[in-house]
């Protein structure tokens, strides 16, 4: 095993906790970091005493509040949802639908924002979870908002199917991606589960570069997607704005 | 100056970035973090790999997505708060004033949440945000539920002064914490800002441990303290059984 920064070991503890692990004994943080216990225990003592790690009353670890305050800084995590939240409100208030805020990193988007009405459509996906770009409606508003080259470089890579429904045909998502651009939001029907639909939007930054990306997910038998498109679009263009967007002057 | 571990290094790295600061350089990040450049470099460069910063177009650093995911899992900070927000926003709709979660962190509460009416009063506090526990409702909530020692403790220190009707007497802090304890509720009246009133009522987990408050700030000139309290004890409730709580049977 190569000899790993002092860095390296220290990011891997805190690596070490995820959805599926967010609760961990030093034991478990050694083998899931790769440490020696001794230096789990170093580690997980100086992560604890700052804060960015907590211990609880059973001694299991959980990830500290102190992490979560400096996290909030993060301009694509708490900050861009803090500005979005009185627009995705809205969204929700107008439709009682699943609604959410998500970014694009690298071939995935990152759900930064769920908000879901107690009533809606089945989908669990927490705020950080991750989705590859080509299933989800805010994944194809993104992507088609992508460089050329990111574009080019994810439609020649494998795409992973969830339903019979999921576009895995590179030609079919490249026109899909080129509808995208034209009408300014995305439709993605029955692609990650049997009975949803999506309707997204991108959301611009400053100078009109595609930041994020708004949408709802609603039940696909009885969806309205004529009536759903003006509100998300209307979301979408609200965060926008607040992030400092202007749209184009008219010719 | 005495040597630092590299832990402690790592985590200045990640400390010299705050609400103040939210963008820095590298030279700044050194500055702040009271490194050499070479190791700010060094440190930086790794955490930059790793996600736990992003640098901009410009060059500078930014706190990065990959922290905000793995803060995402405390479960003080985000988890806390993807639980209770459903109730939030049902407080929110029945009142349309401010609404915020918080925790206790010493003898300071920190913001969990924060959703605020844009025609609410302008009381602007940011989630991440540390304030006092004897100026404000969730404070007091909290602070009348913390332990018999810290409650002494807190009671014993000084007590700033933010207006004319903040609480600096001991003996009346001690009256005003024993009322709330009486009525499952705290009113801050006038204490942080001259125009603002405050409702909250503490959050229990399972076991009925004090885990977090929730309250509602409104203009103190027509507030309708009355109305406010049973719709904030009710969203208190909503996410105390959220997070496991079963009221005790009555005998």
């Amino acid at each position: 095993m190569t000899p790993r920064s002092a860095p390296d070991r220290l990011l891997s503890v805190l690596a070490a906790f995820d959805h599926e692990h967010p609760a961990l004994s030093l034991t478990d943080i050694g083998r899931r970091a790769g440490l020696t216990l001794t230096t789990a225990h170093r580690l997980v003592a100086a992560l604890t005493e700052w804060g960015a790690l907590e211990r609880d009353a059973s001694g299991v670890y959980h990830v500290g509040l102190r992490l979560w305050e400096v996290a909030a800084l993060a301009p694509r995590g708490l900050a861009l949802r803090q500005i979005a939240l009185p627009y995705l409100e809205d969204l929700y208030e107008a439709t009682h639908e699943n609604v959410q805020l998500a970014v694009r990193d690298g071939s995935e988007v990152v759900y930064i924002e769920w908000i879901s009405g107690r009533s809606a459509v089945g989908v669990h996906i927490r705020v950080g979870a991750r989705w590859p770009l080509h299933a989800t409606g805010v994944g194809l508003a993104l992507l088609a908002h992508a460089g050329q080259e990111a574009q080019e470089e994810y439609c020649a890579a494998p795409l992973a199917r969830f339903t019979p429904h999921t576009i895995t045909d590179p030609a079919k998502l490249r026109r899909m991606l080129a509808e995208v651009r034209r009408t300014g939001v995305a439709v993605s029907s029955r692609q990650v589960t049997e009975d949803a639909l999506s309707v997204a939007a991108p959301v611009r930054g400053p100078g009109g570069v595609v930041a994020a990306a708004v949408s709802v997910v609603v039940p696909q038998a009885d969806a309205q997607v004529p009536v759903l498109v003006p509100a998300v679009r209307l979301a979408a263009r609200g965060i926008s704005r607040a992030l400092g967007w202007r749209p184009p002057k008219e010719p």
